[in-house]
C-alpha cells in the first residue's frame, strides 16, 4: 500500500508573522479535511512556521554548532516545534484519527544540512498499523555542522522516496507556482501542470517566499522536491488556507493548484 | 566520557493519583539537583505516573493491539506522555540546562515487552555535544504485540548497559528497598546496601508498590535492573521526594538510600 505523503507549510498551520501563534482554524479545517478524505495511507509533515522559525533564527541554528550559548537555543527550537506539533495531535485525537507523533531528531542525523541517517523501522510499522505517523520540521544533529535545522520539505521528499509515495501533496498559502512573482509582477501567470524538465527551465524565476523561513523560499521547496519527481512521484501544490482544496488534491479530484510531474 | 543514567520515577515527577497532575514543587526542585550536580554526562528518563498509566489502562495498551479501537487510545497514551515530558524539558530551559527530549517511540521497538531494537544514534551525538537526552516511558511498536507499553526501567537499564554507565540512580519516592514491606510489617528494614546474590534471595519479599503503575511495582523495577548489576554497573535508589537526596546520589555523596552492587 503506497502513501500519500502530505506536507503542511508552517504558512497554513501557523499566523507566520505573530510568533508561537497557531493558527487554529486552519488546522481544524485542514485536519477535517484530511479525516473526510478518509485515505488508506498517509505520511504527514508540518512546517515550523511562527514556531520553530523564530527561535531557531535567534540562535542561528540552521549555520551550526559554533558557541555552547547556541546550546539552550537549540532546546528552545526543539522545545517550540513540540508546541507546536502537540497542537496538531491533539486536533487530530479530537476527530478520532488515530495519528503518531515521530519527534525527526530522535531517528534523523544529518551531514551538512542533507538527511544522512534515517531510521524508519517506526514510522513502517506505524503505517502498517493504519496510524498517520506526523512528523515535523526539527532541529537536529548534524554530522558536519554539530546541528541544524531539517527542514519539512527535505523530510517529506525523503519519505516520499523511501515509500515510493503514491503521490505528494504540499499544502502551501499560495495557490501554486506562478511564472514570475504575482506580487510584484502583474503579468505573473499561474502553472497549472508542469514538467521535470519545463521546471528546471523555470526554476530561476520562481517567486521566492518573502517571510521568515529559515528554510528558504518557494524556491528551496521547489528544488527540494525535485529528485521525488525524477523518481516518478507526482506532486500537487495546493492552497490549504482554501476550503476543500487540500481534500480535493488528497482524493485525485481536479483542483485548482500546481501539478508537478515526471513528463 | 561515562554518562551517569538517572530514572526518575512517576511517582516524583507526577501526583500518582490523581490522573494529569504533574508534581510542580518536586520537579522544579529535581531539575534544580541535576543543574546542581553540574554531571558532564548525564542521560535522564522519567516514567509515566498520573500522565501515562491511566490512559493506558483504559484502552489496555500494555497488552497489545487487540481491536482497531484501541488505536486513539495509543494515540492518547503518547499524548498524555509528550505533556509530561514537555513540563520536564520546560524545567530545565527554564534552568538554563540544554536538554533534548528523545521520544522512545521513533527510535525504539520491542518484541514481547522488551527492547528489540534502539535506534542510538541521536542520544549518543547528543551526549557528545554535551546535551543531557531526556526519554521517557512510552507507548511503542511491538513487534509481537502490535504496540505496548515501555517503561522507563528498561529504557534506563538498556541505556545503562548501552553506554557502560558510571552508575544508575533510581529516584522513587520511598527511601529505598526494604526486607518487607514497611506499609504492613512494622519489623520491616531499610537495606543501605545489598549484593547481586543478597538481592536474588530476597527478591520474593520486596515491597510492592501499591499505587497505579502498568509497568508493575517495586519487584518489577528491580527485576529490571538485575542485568545492569549484572554488568558491573552500581546502582543508588534514592528518595527524591526529600530535598538533597538525588544530589547527594549524583555526587557520590553519602545519603539515605539502597546501593545495589555486583559484590
Amino acid at each position: 500500500m503506497k502513501p500519500i505523503v502530505v506536507k503542511l507549510g508552517g504558512s497554513v498551520v501557523t499566523a507566520k508573522e505573530k510568533t508561537f501563534t497557531p493558527n487554529i482554524p486552519s488546522i481544524n479545517r485542514i485536519v477535517k479535511e484530511i479525516a473526510e478524505a478518509r485515505l488508506d495511507s498517509l505520511i504527514l509533515i508540518h512546517g515550523g512556521g511562527s514556531f520553530g522559525h523564530p527561535v531557531a533564527r535567534e540562535y542561528q541554528i540552521v549555520e551550526g554548532y559554533k558557541t555552547p550559548s547556541q546550546k539552550i537555543g537549540f532546546s528552545k527550537t526543539r522545545q517550540a516545534m513540540m508546541a507546536l506539533n502537540k497542537l496538531v495531535i491533539d486536533t487530530f485525537i479530537r476527530q478520532n484519527i488515530p495519528v503518531v507523533a515521530i519527534q525527526p531528531s530522535a531517528c534523523i542525523t544529518t551531514k551538512g544540512g542533507r538527511i544522512q541517517h534515517f531510521d524508519i523501522t517506526a514510522i513502517q510499522h506505524f503505517l502498517h498499523l493504519g496510524f498517520i505517523p506526523v512528523l515535523y520540521a526539527d532541529a537536529v544533529l548534524d554530522l558536519d555542522l554539530g546541528f541544524s535545522i531539517l527542514s519539512g520539505d527535505q523530510i517529506a521528499a525523503e519519505l516520499a522516496m523511501i515509500f515510493n509515495a503514491e503521490k505528494m501533496v504540499i499544502a502551501v498559502d499560495v495557490d501554486g507556482l506562478f511564472t514570475d512573482d504575482p506580487k510584484s509582477n502583474p503579468n505573473a501567470k499561474m502553472i497549472n501542470e508542469i514538467s521535470l524538465e519545463e521546471l528546471n527551465r523555470l526554476l530561476d524565476s520562481i517567486d521566492v517566499a518573502k517571510t521568515v523561513d529559515v528554510t528558504k523560499g518557494m524556491r528551496g521547496k521547489v528544488t527540494e522536491l525535485i529528485p521525488t519527481v525524477e523518481r516518478g512521484i507526482q506532486i500537487d501544490i495546493v492552497n490549504a488556507s482554501i476550503a476543500d482544496r487540500l481534500y480535493k488534491a488528497l482524493k485525485g479530484e481536479k483542483v485548482t493548484g500546481t501539478k508537478i510531474t515526471r513528463g
